[in-house]
């Protein structure tokens, strides 16, 4: 019980200090990170094996006095390394601290800020960012931070992509939007779309367009010509998931240099780390062994569907490093909590279009055999959170 | 010669898709980053000495496999850590990639995007990013990047702080102001500001102030009490100066928790890079090493001050790890370039009241040796830019 009301007045003059729009903001929730040691972390989709022992090498060898010096401003290495690998020009390319300060530059720097206000139709679309339900959750939390406004449009019941035709019937739709972002492949249905359908919507679209490939290196297919081909076209990559750099922050987008330079405009002047840039030129130095942790991934996430299909699970066709599965028997809310009781980490989202889903990532063989084991259990004993020693 | 005006046109049409801000903006050009081997590099504040050796071991033996994994999203070991250092609560400390990232992050929370736009006098205030001239260049960067007004405040003649009541006076600054950033020490002239001046202006203000540190480790005094005192102040660190860590860009900002939480909700959800958050906490285990260095560029500042006094440039009194010099017969850009010359690197800036003077870096004792001598050279040729066989 408070005695005086003074502190609570001296938070609200505080709180007057925010700004209106930041003071309503609910922040966006990563995935946990747990720190509990044994549990199996199939939550936020890392990659299970570790980067290449080279790499691990070239990086502790870079980890000398140079720290005290500033990191070359625009990873002008790393990108004259990534022009090579995607045959374009290092003014086709800007690097980030994570893909995720990208999209954030890109809202910024595409979007008028002017959700709130009163403006002509007409000049709507110049404050729209748009996307598909369900995709990347961190959009619509970028979009309210700037304070664009939001056109959200779902997927097709089974995350297909809606054809154009299909999107100017429904009318809901905006060609006109100032930024569409479009998960390709899909997360969290790991829906993979084929570079011809993503041409006809990129085609069809007058603003900017990011696809945003976080997961295209476990599909069959990716779409970064488009980037080099359409001038309104961006695609964004990580070295996070596929890379096994989530610890170091290193993404890049591609795209045409009019809107790669107005991002770099807007960056920090330094804002990829110095070790991250080496992590990432010397990953590129070493693709083969990405490669092959690729190929045994993928055939992890088939071993996976086809015994978790045998349990009666709905598994959801993946073209990515996770599955988005509809357990069966009980509510999908429950068997997260089950199988953190069983020391099984893994991901349920809220959105009404997929909570009856869980999305789990693709780890080792030996995770994904515990993750069946714990599924086994969990219906053998008719979905009881097992009460173990381990209070989580 | 263009042959047809296609190119330019679509270029045009490809520039539509930025925002004019955007497209209106001219970026930040951050110091040299030489790539010439044997130049003594005294342009960008840099510490002349590499981290702690136990700092090093420290940070390689982490580079393992858990780079595959993100990093804490909050850096809370961090936060842990920095909140005893400072005796406050975890929930007063935000970590930044770079404070540069901070300082972004304070316009876009506290400032309103609204400087082009038509609005009653009063609101203006609530559009403004206030500073003192000279001070650290990034800051209109930031304001125009964000679309905010800016208020740029002339610092007395001799760089110190105009008082209160001069201020009231003067008429021209905005005590409502949005944003108010001080560098203190101030950059680029390196002049010290106390406690109680400080103090006093703070409690003038009625909007945030932002007292940006990034040198206080080579100052007599802090004023990081402020922040805990005034709930509308926040002191801005970094570990890239004085913490020889500016290749992993760790920063961060003291201050009310109610202001921190804003900052929280619009930063990326990982900001900080996970090698930087550990090297950072490492940092903190060794600051002995470190506060031994500082006295190290104390001395040596002294030296090179008498050292070029004797030279008659005029060096004014400094707080930081620079120093702010008039060098004499002739114009200090051609002093910059004859130090380049002679492969001494240091800064020169444009602005009225700084380009009569050259920003020196402390470096070793070595390094503050060479200068010394290139310019006695300099002075002896008759300020001729040497033409040596090494081209720049």
């Amino acid at each position: 019980m408070r005695s005086t009301k003074r502190p609570s007045n001296r938070s609200n003059r505080v709180a007057q200090l925010v700004r209106p729009l930041v003071r309503a903001l609910h922040p966006y929730v990563p995935g946990e990170q747990p720190k509990i040691r044994g549990l199996i972390k199939l939550n936020t989709n890392e990659n299970p094996y570790p980067p290449a022992p080279r790499v691990l090498r070239t990086v502790q060898a870079a980890v000398d006095g140079r720290l005290r010096l500033y990191p070359n401003p625009s990873a002008e290495g790393l990108r004259a390394k990534l022009a090579q690998l995607h045959r374009c020009r290092p003014e086709n390319i800007i690097v980030g601290n994570g893909s995720d300060e990208l999209l954030a530059l890109a809202v910024r720097a595409f979007v008028e800020p002017n959700a709130r206000r009163k403006m002509p139709d007409a000049k709507w679309a110049k404050a729209t960012v748009q996307y598909f339900t369900p995709s990347y959750s961190l959009y619509p939390v970028l979009a309210e931070i700037h304070g664009a406004a939001t056109n959200a449009v779902p997927l097709n019941a089974d995350f297909s992509l809606p054809g154009v035709a299909d999107l100017k019937r429904r009318k809901h739709w905006d060609f006109n939007a100032a930024l569409t972002l479009v998960t390709t492949p899909n997360a969290p249905s790991g829906r993979g779309y084929s570079r011809k359908a993503l041409e006809t919507l990129c085609q069809a679209q007058r603003g900017v367009i990011v696809l945003d490939e976080a997961y295209v290196d476990f599909a069959d297919a990716h779409a970064l010509p488009l980037a080099l081909r359409h001038p309104q076209v961006l695609v964004a990559r990580t070295f996070s998931k596929a890379y096994s750099l989530c610890f170091q922050r290193v993404g890049y987008l591609v795209g045409h240099p009019e809107l790669i330079g107005a991002l770099h405009k807007i960056r920090d002047s330094y804002n990829v780390n110095g070790l991250g840039q080496i992590a990432a030129e010397a990953t590129l130095d070493n693709l083969a062994y990405y490669r092959a942790n690729f190929r045994r991934i993928i055939a992890t996430r088939g071993w996976l569907a086809g015994e978790l299909t045998k349990l009666s699970f709905q598994v959801l066709p993946s073209q990515t490093n996770f599955i988005l599965v509809r357990p069966p028997q009980f509510p999908a809310e429950i068997w997260l909590q089950s199988l953190r009781a069983n020391r099984v980490l893994v991901r349920w989202f809220g959105a009404p279009e997929v909570r009856d889903y869980l999305r789990i990532t693709i780890g080792t063989r030996a995770e994904a055999a515990s993750l069946v084991s714990a599924a086994r259990k969990i219906l053998a004993g008719g979905g009881r959170i097992a009460s173990t020693k381990w209070a989580g």
